[in-house]
C-alpha cells in the first residue's frame, strides 16, 4: 500500500488541502493527493511493537478523501477489558469526545473505531447520526454494550461523517485480517508525515506487562487537554478507575507538557485500555505492589507519543526542550515553560539558529508569574548566557551557535525563587509552517 | 536625511538584524543598514499635526547604531503640564519602564527623552546608570525637578545604554533646532516601516483642544500592556489624575485590543502630555462639563495609534478586525476575541484567503470561557458561514472569498449566550513574519 496522506481537524469543509500543499512543495501542481516530505526530527526507524493479548487490529478504506490508503480503524478488545481516557478541554468540542467522555464511565471497552480524513465536528444532529451509526453497527458485531465501544475522527471540520462510507468502511474492516501496529498507526494519520508508535514495559509481582500506542498530531497541537489522538494498550490487569487516575497523572507531564503551535483542538483524544490478559493480581489502588512500576511505564510511554507529535510539529526542524526550574511552584514553572515554548519569537529565533535570550527575557516576563528580572539565569545547551538579569561576563557564543545547529535544543531558565520546576517540549517555527498553513489552498 | 531603520527591542545584543534583514529583502548582502519595504497596509499619506501650544519638539543622532538617522527624541513641555501613563504588565521590565512608574505619581512633565536603537532592559545597575544620567543632565538644564522628566528606549535587550553617546546625543538635543512631529515619529521608529502619526481635536466648553501622538511598534506586540512607545500630547487643560483614569480606560479599548504575535515587550510603555495651554476651565473629574468630550477624542486618538501599530505588523498583510459579540461578559468577549486574533492557524488561514471559519470555532474552543458549540454564529465580510454549529444551507464561498482577497478583513462571532462583546484587531501571520524573526542573523 502506498501511504498517502490528507489534512487535520484545521481544515475548510472540501478544500483539498492536503492535495495541493504536499503536491505543491513536491512540484507536482495536479491536486493528487501525495505522501509529503518526512519530518527531519522523525526517529530513524519506526519501533517494532509486540502483541498485546486480548487485541486484535483491523483497518480498511472508507474513502472517507479521494485517496488510496487505509483511514478507517478498527480495533477489538477482549471481554474485561478496562478503559481510561482523557479529553479537549475545548469549549467546542466533536461529537465523538462527547461520547467518548459518556462511555469512560462504564470504564469497559470492546472495541475502538478511528475515522481520518474528517473530524465530523462543528456538523450538528448528522454528526450525531453518523456516530450513532458506528455505536449501532459496532455493539451488534461483538453483541456488547454501546457504551463499550468508543470513537474518534480527526480531518477536515464542519462536513457530517457520511454514514454510508462509515458503514461501508466499518463492514470491510469486520471481515478484515487482522494486520499490525504500523498498519494501524497509518491509518489514523492526517497532516502526519509519519506513523508514530511507542512501547515499554513493566515488571509487576515478577511478571512483564506490555505497554503499546500510537498517535497521531502535528498541528493546532497545544497543552492543557490530550493531544490529538492517542491511544495505549496494555495487557496488565488494572481496574478502570485507577487506570483513570494514572493516565490523568501521566498525561499532566507528557501530552499537556508539549505544544506546537499553542492551538488546542476540538477532537483531542488519549484513550488507554488494559486487556487484563496477563498473569498476576489486578492493580486496584495508587497504593498497590507494582502500581508505581505501571505509573512509571505509563509515564514513559506517554512521554515517547507525546516527543513523536513534537517532532512531526507542522514545519519543525529543531526540537526543543524547556525546562524551567526556581519558580515559586510546579504550576508556575509550567506556565513560564508554556510562554517561553509559545512564543512566537522565541520560536523563530531557534529556526535561526540565534541564542536570542533577550527574547526568552521577554516571554518570562509576559508569561504573568512571579519573577525576579535581577536573579533570572538562561542556559542554551547546558551553557549559561545570562545570570543575575544581565548577560555573563565575557560571554562567549560560539559554543552556544554550535548547540543551536544542531537539531536538539535545550533552553534551561532557573527563575531563582523557589522549588518549582517544569519541563515542555515544543519544536521551532519555521516558513514550513506557514507554508502548510496559508501558502496553498484548493 | 534618509530614512534608516534597525531592529527592535527584541534582539540578541551586537547582532545587526536589521542591516541583515533588511538588505536580504532587497538584495543587497553587504550588511549596510537601509530602509525596509513599507507595510503595504499603511496609509497613503502621512497626517499633517497641528502644533500643540507648551510643547517643543527635538532630535538628534546618538549613533546608538551604526546607522545616519536621528535616534534620540528630545521632547520639551510648559511648565504646569499633567502626565498620565500606562506600562508594560511584564514582569521583566526595563529600567525606563520603572522610572516612568515611578515619576508619574508626581503627574508633572517637563521633559522626555526617547532613545531608539537600545532597550537597555536586562542591563542591571549599567542600565540604571544610563538612565540616572538622563535624568540629571536633563532635569540640569530644565531647571525642575529629576520626576518631572520622562524616559523610554527601544531596540536590542541586554546591552547597556552606552552613558557616553546618550549625554553627546541629549546635548546635541538641547542645542538642536526644534523639528516637526513626523520628524519625532521618525526618531523613535525600530523595525517600524512608516512613521506613525495621528491627531484629533475635542469642544470642551466651546473651545477646541488638539490632541496629538506618536507611536512605534512592530513586532512583540501584545495586549495587556500599553503597546511599545507610544505618545499623546494635547494643549486641554486636564488634572493629572483625572487624565490617568481616561487614559487607562481609553488603553483598554484601543492599545490592550491589538496584537501581532501574542508577544508582549519588556518596554511597552504610552504617555500621555497635557499641557493646559488651551482656554478654558481645567477637567477635574469624569462629571465635569466636556469630560465626555475629552475622553471620547483620546478614545479616538489612541485607537488611531493603535491601528498603525497594527498595520505596520511584521510581514502583515492583511488587517483583521475580529468582533466577538454575544459572550456572557465584555470580558469573556475579548477573551475569545483575542484567542482568535492570536491563533496562528486563524492568522495563516486569513494569509491564505481561506475563510476557514473551522479554525475560529476551534479558537473559540480553546478560549475556556463560556460557549456553545450549537449556537456559534461566524460571519466574514458580513457574510454568515455558520450559524447554529453549522455551516449555513448552501453555502456560497464566492462573496467570502472575494472579501478575504482585500487588505481589510472583518471577522464576526456571535456566541449566542449573552450580552458581551469586544473587538479586538491584529494582522496575518505570513512568510514575512518568519523572514524577519528567524531567517536572517549577521
Amino acid at each position: 500500500m502506498q501511504l498517502r496522506n490528507a489534512r487535520a481537524d484545521n481544515e475548510y469543509p472540501g478544500a483539498q488541502y492536503g492535495a495541493v500543499l504536499h503536491c505543491a512543495l513536491l512540484g507536482n501542481n495536479q491536486g493528487e493527493i501525495v505522501l509529503p516530505t518526512k519530518s527531519p526530527l522523525a526517529p530513524l526507524a519506526t519501533p517494532e511493537l509486540p502483541n498485546i493479548a486480548g487485541i486484535t487490529l483491523r483497518v480498511a478504506n472508507a474513502r472517507y478523501r479521494n485517496w488510496d490508503r487505509c483511514d478507517l480503524t478498527y480495533i477489538e478488545f477482549a471481554a474485561g477489558t478496562s478503559a481510561a481516557g482523557v479529553l479537549t478541554q475545548s469549549k467546542c468540542p466533536s461529537n465523538e469526545v462527547e461520547w467518548c467522555r459518556e462511555a469512560l464511565r462504564g470504564g469497559r471497552a470492546r472495541g475502538l473505531v478511528v475515522n481520518a480524513g474528517n473530524s465530523n465536528a462543528f456538523t450538528g444532529a448528522r454528526g450525531r447520526e453518523a456516530v450513532d451509526l458506528i455505536l449501532s453497527l459496532t455493539s451488534d458485531h461483538l453483541h456488547c454494550a454501546r457504551d463499550e465501544i468508543f470513537v474518534s475522527s480527526t480531518g477536515v471540520i464542519g462536513v457530517p461523517l457520511p454514514k454510508d462510507k462509515a458503514e461501508a468502511g466499518l463492514k470491510a474492516a469486520f471481515n478484515a485480517l487482522p494486520c499490525g501496529w504500523e498498519e494501524v498507526a497509518r491509518a489514523i494519520m492526517t497532516t502526519d508525515t509519519f506513523a508514530k508508535l511507542a512501547t515499554t514495559t513493566a515488571a509487576l509481582d515478577g511478571k512483564t506487562v506490555r505497554l503499546c500506542g500510537f498517535i497521531k498530531g502535528s498541528g493546532m497541537i497545544a497543552p492543557d487537554m490530550a493531544t490529538m489522538l492517542g491511544y495505549i494498550f496494555t495487557d496488565a490487569k488494572v481496574d478502570a478507575g485507577l487506570l483513570q487516575v494514572m493516565l490523568t497523572r501521566a498525561t499532566q507531564k507528557t501530552f499537556n507538557c508539549i505544544t506546537v503551535d499553542s492551538d488546542t483542538s476540538t477532537s483531542d483524544t488519549v484513550l488507554a485500555f488494559a486487556t487484563g490478559q496477563s498473569d498476576g493480581r489486578e492493580l486496584r489502588t495508587l497504593d498497590d505492589a507494582g502500581a508505581d512500576e505501571f505509573q512509571t511505564a505509563l509515564n514513559d510511554i506517554c512521554q515517547q507519543l507525546a516527543h513523536l507529535v513534537v517532532r512531526d510539529g507542522e514545519g519543525a526542524s529543531k526540537f526543543i526542550e524547556v525546562a524551567v526550574t526556581g519558580a515559586t511552584t510546579d504550576e508556575s514553572a509550567k506556565v513560564i515553560a508554556l510562554s517561553i515554548a509559545n512564543s512566537p519569537l522565541v520560536k523563530t529565533a531557534i529556526a535561526g539558529e540565534d541564542a536570542n535570550w533577550g527574547r526568552v527575557v521577554m516571554a518570562v516576563g509576559k508569561a504573568g508569574e512571579p519573577a525576579d528580572r535581577d536573579k533570572l539565569m538562561i542556559s542554551f545547551g547546558g551553557i549559561t548566557v545570562a545570570r543575575d538579569g544581565v548577560v555573563v561576563p565575557d560571554y562567549d557564543e560560539t559554543p552556544v551557535a554550535a548547540h543551536l545547529k544542531g537539531s536538539e535544543i535545550n533552553i534551561a531558565v532557573n527563575i531563582g525563587l523557589g522549588d518549582g520546576k517544569a519541563t515542555v517540549w515544543t519544536c521551532d517555527l519555521t516558513h514550513g509552517y506557514i507554508s502548510i498553513n496559508a501558502d496553498y489552498r484548493s
